[in-house]
């Protein structure tokens, strides 16, 4: 509580939600890499059902928990229900970044973005982990995404790259 | 009002909003199910006409009268404007909770997602006893969720699983 | 504003909106059916010209006019947008309820619902009663809602009724 | 600043927005209508790029500027992309209502209503002046508007009327 | 700090928000425009990933960085799920502008929108160049907009034009 207390650094704290409903461990994934490029940083993971738990699971951790960010992971199947919740799950995550003026960086996966199983394992990693240097950038090094205005990246898939 | 009342356990308590529309009494099964899991809750029961009038009625629980969690049971009939009216409520019951900073856990059951009414029957009940599970491990056993994430799991219909 | 005025019980307010695009008198037909069930209420009426100036409407009778509950009553038309505005209506009208924890209970009736006039014109009135009467119950009655609930119940058309 | 001041009659506020997008000065018109049918109001004008800058632009002249009520005047194109901005603002026109409880009045013409650039410059001019009519009804004549209830009213092309 | 640091004339603050998902540098054409058409503003640019962390990084520069007005620039892809993600973006930048009640000018140019890279490079630089001219005259200049009201104005693609 005293002066020396209130001057030590504050660890940045990033919040991960995922899913009981997806069918591989993003936020498993989204940890290993946030330890892997990041120190000095404390986790805060939660699990929920599905993706339409995502949004007040995310500004929990923003508010309550005082995460400065969080990374939201989840897997939509391949149903027209399914798209319809990953729609109303990413206008949630939406508000609940307005309501809190911190960023929650979606990584959804649709089950039908990919061909197999096989290739499906491959996508969801891959853009877990692409999306984590994302949340590490926009802490920490905002200059980097600055550098990337307008290079046509993706996550998960190649980068489509920059026109010319 | 003494120091002794206030240090007694303030018993949980769940909410639970279904409709008259249902051609189930979801509502019955939730609470039959929430008191063979749950000791020590409290239960608020609301029933509204349709799904439309459940997104207030789940922030009165959670607000006016303290709920912890809700669980929100609804079932879409056939028709384009059904699905139209579920989606609405779907983004109600989201906005709902991010207004609380709490969890309502929709239970919607489409009635084309059955072949019949004997199916139906079964996955209502199915569906909305499976759900009690996740409101209760959400409330009393969060490790429960998170020692399942991205294990594919549904609720009605078998799960579908991790992949590998 | 003594304290015997205080203790006086204080009449309920039911509001009630509805348009002047609508092809019949729904606002007309809801205050008949109230006064036939209830005493002892006051209303308030207000006419806007369509659905979409309907939220806003039904919100100021419930902060500022102190109303309890609102009848929202619209006849969308047949064509593509009356549908996108029914919708937008829809979703301001939860929002509504949602900012003043007050039940709007809409009563839509769509144009193409019915095959010819005299049928809308029945399925409008009959709709339209029968809401009311949910007004009064989710007012004055909940546990005849409670004792409802799973049955099945459609406003306007017949009851499918439970299943089984 | 005296008492005298402030007993003096305020003038009703009327705040119109249009666009730069639209093909037709929607704007010019409803002014010119307000000041034929209204005396002793003050009119507070803004012209926006789209229909998508519309509702900011009415909450500022319901909110900043003090607005009694607001016409927003648009004319979405024939492209999907148009239908979806018109949404959009239709969405935010109703946010922007429950926000400051006050009623704006939507007057969009699309495009496409129309099977010429005559009939549109027809149209856009009778939906707007007939729509500024609902603006005055709704801020000095209410009554007018509940004598007109269900009489299936519609601003531009002719009224459907009543059933029966 | 003193009465004439503060009587000292602040200069207008423009944040730009662009992505990294964009195929062109939007954010540094805005930014170059913007220099050589007014002097005296200060310029707060941020990029994020995609158009859905568009709305929160607006907001945050409108509030937490003060910005008078912000430009929100992203190249939604040509799939399905890129449509509804501009949707969503859309609506929440919609929803930042009513909580700060200061503008956003959305500039989304749709891959699709072009024929080749060839078009949709010279589209996303015009339609860039020309929204930053709305930009300057919704901060300096409204009087030009309101000369401009109902001319059928584009921005990328020739304009339309009034009705005759």
């Amino acid at each position: 509580m005293g002066r020396g207390d209130r001057s030590t650094k504050t660890k940045s704290r990033i919040g991960v939600v995922d899913t009981t409903f997806a069918r591989i461990d993003m936020g498993g994934i989204a940890i290993d890499e946030l330890k892997k490029i990041a120190t000095g940083i404390n986790i805060h993971r939660k699990t929920v059902p599905g993706i339409k738990d995502i949004p007040v699971a995310a500004k929990k951790l923003l508010g309550e928990e005082n995460c400065d960010i969080v990374i939201a992971l989840g897997m939509p199947g391949r149903a027209d229900i399914d798209k319809m919740c990953a729609h109303e799950a990413s206008i949630g995550i939406i508000l609940a970044q307005l309501m809190t003026n911190k960023h929650i960086i979606e990584v959804f996966v649709h089950e039908d973005e990919a061909k197999d199983d096989k290739e499906l394992t491959w996508l969801a990693e891959r853009r877990t982990r692409e999306h984590v240097h994302n949340v590490y950038n926009m802490l920490f090094k905002p200059e980097k995404l600055l550098k990337n205005a307008g290079k046509g990246l993706r996550e998960g898939f190649p980068d489509v790259g920059p026109i010319k």
